[in-house]
């Protein structure tokens, strides 16, 4: 048994995360944490989330200390803020334990990109270097060798599963930037009280134009320049993306239905609905998976893709890469 | 035209009320203010509410000098909280204004209710004496006359309405408390950041039990002792009360409807919709009507009784109140 | 392995039936079937209901041959409309299957009750007789040794374990009947295209007030008249139940607190939440869990009782009691 | 006083026209009627929607008889499906009614639209020629001349408001196709029960992929190929679309605002709301405005349009419409 620590746990991602390392026949859960100074150290986590209740009543301790704790742990998973993760990872990598970190300080590697988008300088950029993206369907090998694993955000989760088995395969025009819009639920922004969270402001409309920190990350690793337009949705989990490209000359939907299926023939987390289809969000919420229709004409295709943003997006998109890099057959405590 | 101010109006039911006085033949919206120390003051109001866009985009200003205020208004509607409407409503009073008061400090008159309820010893006995309770299709002749008037509880609007025919009527057995359950859209709690608020916290539960201010003010209106529980649903606006009491020995179905009918005859905001007639939330949300429905069975009846919070159960009925008192026509800028 | 069928299994109960199934260590999915006349005859479950996709693929068969299902399977889950299922459950249980039923067919004994609840005479009287009563935390003796368990419906559980502990212990006045305002999802309408059900009409309301066929199941059960009014709420899943009522004589909240959590201390799937706690609907949606709740004040007692009206209101049940019968661990497949 | 009568009046949209009209001081509202084997004919339209009760409780009649209903109108509103429309509006007119179609049955002049689209050829060419579009900001020219006005859908209304004073000053690069994601409540599939509109159903998807009527409805009126991609939305009213277009050579963000300000200066249901600033669906819904947004970087601009479908989507256009034709003050039973 692993031991495995949660840092962040008062969170949305830290409960799920939470009740899958509990649900994990090959972990041990030993230890809850928040920040030193939260209103929530010392209470039960199923005080903060309810349905925890029975399950899972452990403390959330202060994170006082970090060596203390790392000392005591084989994995840690960050679900802390950006820079919180920034600062902590290092001290739990040193002292050796394997760390899975669901804030955006470890993915992306490009020069100037935390300053931007995230109003930091990096400091560790030897652990940057080492970080390996934990988008798992296409990263097992090097997951299952990492330290530290950078695990995607949700809205690039949801666009790169789309996009990346046709441009792995040249099928897309990439003059012209394929088109992402996609809508998140609000528990996206994560549990704290604020206005724009506030249960009568919330309806449908489109944020970060042009200047979301997703855009980069997705552009990084799809190495195509995109525009990503994401929404807030009214509902509280599960993200959609609408993703609207230019085919390559030539190209047509046999092309690539071919590629779409090949690509997630042996990855039971992702479902290839096929041509003409289109995924709806609440087959995805609530699960690890993650849905993908495709509909192609004259030169365009049009994908839709749909996940759980707390899941597929977050936590359970973790507990694939601690599977991957420990041995774990891949669906334990997900499916 | 009645120079008329609203103080508080960045909140939901100001916003209400903005567009009720700018519509209002009779009266001239003349300044809306917010609190001094307010983050809203200097923007304008259709910034914080965009639907007002372009119908009324007058800055929020800081209440600074209540006098000031005073001396230019006719008409004061105070959507404060509660300790702020029983600090400055005498000022506006000793000005000369009417004021008609959308919170809870001066509706009941009964010792000790507002230290064991709003947490605060009522300063000013005399106002509070002279104050006449805003239900508005029940207190018109005292409405007609009055300086100071304190308009009902959204709960006490929708519960009220539908007992006070039959409690008057001597129709009910009141040995046995009548039971209010109602549930309020999320707007009942006002306009801010909260845990309790956000969007992802929200779902159908009792809050209060025992111990909801609106259960004295519901009982010392109506002359009788209620079990009244309040719910927060998860939608934005409306009440829905359904309410349980015994009938008196021998009262009928008949008797029941007649007085309910008879009771709203001349009150079109007030739509009694017969025996065996359930209110729907949908059909009184954004208006200013309250539906009541009833059904009896044995010695038992069961009321259900529908508002908007925010209009009936606020803004409308104040509005109601300011045509009765300067004799506008009952109906002008609700419907 | 048991070789288990679902009959009814397009339902959204059919649904979550077929996932715990699946998922039972114990039990074989060895069938799912619809009415032989059924539009989704042919299709595999998941082209109903997405979510199941890659899990459970199976199709959907007509039920043309009740000997046939019957003579191949250890299990019967009916999930099926009330008349069905007391039209079909005879055979399979003169075939020797072991028959759950999450209709109303054989929940009550009482005369007159099928003709006037369901519109139609009972021809079973002697099956209707030998059936016991699902309610898993409370007659675990009797499921162990049934041949048919009538799984109680939805807003019966609820209640019922709510009042259950109280009226058992004779701390409640049973001269005044308890009043239980309910409210459900959407979903508890079943899965069908209505106008009752479309989205744009659902808002909050009470329905079958007086005469819903709950009220006399949940008497029969208590041996206690209640009031019992239903509401429809805007949200897909979960029930959530108030229940007001009045204490015996001398009767205080210490003694309530001691008789609720005694009654559960043993029973992993309610939660005794405590006194002052208040049930939220959102900690046992897509749960097996009930929350009770409970405060005192005087003479009354105010209960909230919130389940998944899928799950412990339906599915969940039904395989808590098949865990029972069958000496499987209590809580197989449900957490 | 015109004498106006409402076709298809049971319907949401119905019911909003019904409002409106009755509300218009220089409008007669003279009729409702449903199809003649309507389940809904002869019943108030207050018992279908039941916010109208007490304001209109006029009966809706069953129309057999065209020419009979057309003797006695001045204006006809045909809130009837698209065949309907077409198979009717000719009696009307030639009875010199003027008639506004809120349908698509007199929208699109192009050749194969209607068999291709809406499953019928089109039998009457000459009013097809004769029918302005009543896109009401940039048609009034023509509106205030026309016998039949074909009142845009509702997509279309979003989009063409938001893209045509880009396209008309030749800012946008026309050789790339805009996108146009757009999201819908389920209000704009209409009044009836089916499995897609039933509550449970109802979960945020994209519909109608590369197929959908609006598509070529929105091209041919603004003279561009768009590529667009409904969604159904889990809400009840109203209308988001995005829009992501690729500036012409040299255009830049100044260009763009000083055309969309100029284009809706003196129009006040449109509301440009400048440069970075985004629509948001709240601030329309149960309103006659339209919100458009937009941003630009490098060679991109995103707009984002909100309306609420059953109004600037329907109802309160065709509305505009009538003031246009008839001389009345634009904004009358609208604002």
């Amino acid at each position: 048994m692993l031991k495995t620590v949660i840092i962040g746990a008062s969170g949305y991602t830290g409960a799920e995360l939470t009740r899958m390392v509990a649900d994990h026949q090959g972990l041990e859960l030993s230890g809850l944490y928040v920040s030193a100074n939260s209103v929530d150290a010392g209470k039960p986590i199923s005080e903060l989330h309810g349905w925890l209740r029975g399950q899972v009543d452990m403390p959330l301790q202060p994170l006082t200390d970090v060596s203390d704790v790392a000392s005591d742990a084989d994995i840690v998973l960050l679900a802390t803020a950006h820079e919180v993760s920034h600062d902590i990872a290092p001290a739990f990598l040193d002292a050796g334990c394997v760390v899975f970190d669901l804030s955006g300080a470890f993915r992306v590697k490009a020069e100037g990109f935390y300053p931007d988008y995230y109003g930091f300088e990096h400091q560790y950029s030897e652990w940057l270097d080492k970080a390996v993206y934990g988008l798992a369907e296409w990263n097992a090998p090097q997951i299952s060798q990492a330290q530290l694993v950078a695990v995607p955000g949700c809205y690039p989760t949801a666009s790169q599963l789309a996009l990346k088995p046709l441009l792995d395969a040249n099928l897309l025009d990439t003059e012209q930037w394929p088109v992402i819009n996609a809508v998140s639920g609000v528990s996206g922004a994560g549990r704290k009280a604020s206005m724009t969270n506030s249960f009568c402001e919330v309806s449908l409309h489109a944020y970060g134009i042009f200047s979301h920190r997703h855009q980069p990350e997705i552009s990084a690793h799809l190495g195509q320049d995109v525009i990503f337009t994401p929404h807030l949705g009214n509902f509280k989990r599960g993200i959609l993306a609408t993703i609207t490209a230019r085919l390559a000359d030539g190209v047509d939907e046999k092309q690539v239905t071919d590629k779409m299926e090949t690509a997630y023939q042996q990855t039971p987390l992702v479902r290839a609905l096929g041509a003409g289809k289109s995924a709806m969000l609440q087959s995805v919420q609530q699960t690890g998976f993650c849905d993908i229709g495709w509909s192609v004409r004259g030169q365009h295709v049009i994908l839709t893709s749909a996940i759980d943003n707390l899941l597929k997006g977050a936590a359970s998109q973790a507990i694939q890469c601690i599977n991957i890099r420990f041995g774990f057959s891949p669906l334990t405590a997900i499916v």
